[in-house]
């Protein structure tokens, strides 16, 4: 049995998962069933002891690229695989909101609001694209998407990930010695890193620091990643230009927190790549005949690295 | 003799011109000249009258795009060829524009800018690249590339000129029947188009009304082709959605005028796409020189058509 759940359009995943999977049982949260009969369970952020009983369990399904939160659970068994979604419409939807970003810097617009609001006419000079030096941490599905087409477009890009990867136009940066020189060529930072024990606070106001004077920060990685306060900090003190953020450490952002009143920063509240229902719920049955016919599935988690 | 006027940067250009053609004759208004034997004149809005007795002179070079302006002059004599910029690196700069505008519109970014500022985290369903319809006034060298770029990125295109144009991924319409047909299906309508007597006030209450309701308008192309009160009556009752203005009937736009302070309205003061010194100068250069060898220069300006 497949045991479904979602925070939201569960109706809609059930639908779609049941077209593509005719004949499978299904149930969705919170339908009392067996959990002992659940073989596959298809979940975002499942309710606290979800997992519970299901000592049949073959896999988990994440209905997203970000593992970090079910690798730390302690309802399921770490031997249970855990597939995530690769891509799945997620890489391009993850371009637009990172090219918004680097326009709005490129392009001073930010600066062009300010002057609307005092009705002035004043043009900047522009910086052309080639002179934008955007760095990109994480070159996996989607950072590897989003470096590559900015550099198709004619920004100056560098990318970071662990083990390298050669992109065309994506210069490379792979671990700790690394990251501060990509950092010292950046006028844009975009992160894209999964949240791992590895990438926890990563960028904090050391790193940061790191940036030229000016450079500006997106982040849509995981909030957990970045330091708040130090981002900040480096905001007042004019060391920052921007923050783009779409992920923080508490979400929602509480509604106390200094960075929704900040001028010099963009909130967004999670939504730089949506999971599409009817690519997700295809990529799983896909993966679901991989692994009866005992093949390798696509987006594998694996443990060891968190992600 | 070349006779330069820029409202700004007239050093730079001096400088880049006299790199490019070195030992020709150059002079910088208002220096005062034998007007009869300025040959060639390079030049962004002179002043009036700066044509006056420049009787031998063999060809204007504009040192932009649009020549509205320089055609409507009753000091130039309109047997003078006038050769205008083709691309020069601005077709980049506006595909930068209009993508800004278009990812606004599309990802709800000024819905999440009201949002941050009462602290709201509501995401919004995200509305793919390919249901989100793009209609593109005007395929020359810069609305052409704009589109080709747009479709590119999985938006849905559609395009119209006077005399039909295929791009890959761009739908083709034309002349005055293919103008409706091309708004009852875009919602996010780019005007790139020349001024004209032809094009003069084309985006009128009428046309504008032809959007499906919620639509959105960039408008990069010249502000007397719209009708900026209409497009205000149209903002207000909520037919149009948001607007991202680069143009205007007077520009700079007056301090009082409404569009400086309406919460759909983004005013930029006419920068989408500004004339590059060296890319200009290498292509003015080129230009004299297939003007000396009799081969036709690139960007001659059609005056019956008025582009
Ligand atoms: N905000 C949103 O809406 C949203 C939506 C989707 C995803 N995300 C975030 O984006 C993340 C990335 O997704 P993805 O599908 O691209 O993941 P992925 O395919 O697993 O790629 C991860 C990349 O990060 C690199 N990396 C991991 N740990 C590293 C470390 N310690 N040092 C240097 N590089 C490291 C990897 O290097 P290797 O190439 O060497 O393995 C790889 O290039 C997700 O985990 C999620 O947090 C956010
Ligand atoms: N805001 C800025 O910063 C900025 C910067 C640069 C340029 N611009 C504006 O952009 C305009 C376009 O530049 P460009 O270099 O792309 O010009 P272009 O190469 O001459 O292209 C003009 C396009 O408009 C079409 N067109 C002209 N009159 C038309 C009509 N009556 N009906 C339908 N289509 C018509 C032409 O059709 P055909 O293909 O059939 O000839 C052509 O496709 C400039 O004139 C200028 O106003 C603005």
């Amino acid at each position: 049995m497949i045991y479904l759940y979602t925070p939201q359009d569960m109706a809609a995943y059930r639908d779609a998962l049941q077209q593509a999977l005719p004949g499978r049982a299904l149930a969705c949260w919170p339908a009392a069933v067996d959990a002992s009969q659940v073989a596959h369970a298809v979940v975002w952020n499942p309710p606290a002891g979800f997992f519970k009983g299901m000592v049949n369990l073959q896999a988990v399904f994440v209905l997203g690229a970000g593992v970090d939160r079910i690798l730390k659970r302690d309802d399921l068994d770490p031997a249970v695989p855990v597939i995530r979604l690769t891509d799945a419409g997620m890489a391009q939807q993850m371009l637009e909101y990172v090219l918004y970003g680097v326009l709005h810097v490129q392009r001073y617009m930010g600066q062009y609001r300010r002057q609307q609001a005092q009705r002035q006419w004043q043009p900047v000079a522009a910086t052309p694209a080639a002179q934008t030096r955007i760095g990109v941490l994480g070159l996996g599905e989607i950072g590897g998407r989003v470096a590559q087409a900015l550099a198709a477009m004619g920004y100056a890009v560098a990318g970071w990930s662990r083990s390298g990867r050669q992109l065309p136009g994506v210069e490379d940066f792979t671990g700790d010695a690394g990251l501060p020189a990509l950092l010292a060529r950046t006028d844009i930072l975009v992160n894209l890193l999964p949240a791992t024990p590895a990438t926890r606070g990563l960028l904090d106001g050391r790193m940061l620091s790191l940036l030229p004077r000016g450079a500006a920060l997106i982040n849509a990685g995981r909030g957990e990643q970045l330091d708040e306060a130090a981002l900040l900090g480096l905001l007042d003190s004019g060391q920052l230009r921007f923050a783009m953020l779409d992920v923080f450490e508490v979400e929602p952002l509480e509604s106390v927190h200094p960075l929704w009143s900040h001028p010099a920063v963009l909130v967004t509240p999670h939504i730089a790549a949506m999971t599409l229902v009817t690519t997700a719920v295809a990529q799983i049955a896909a993966n679901l005949q991989s692994l009866q016919q005992g093949l390798p599935p696509q987006g594998l988690v694996q443990r060891g690295r968190g992600y």
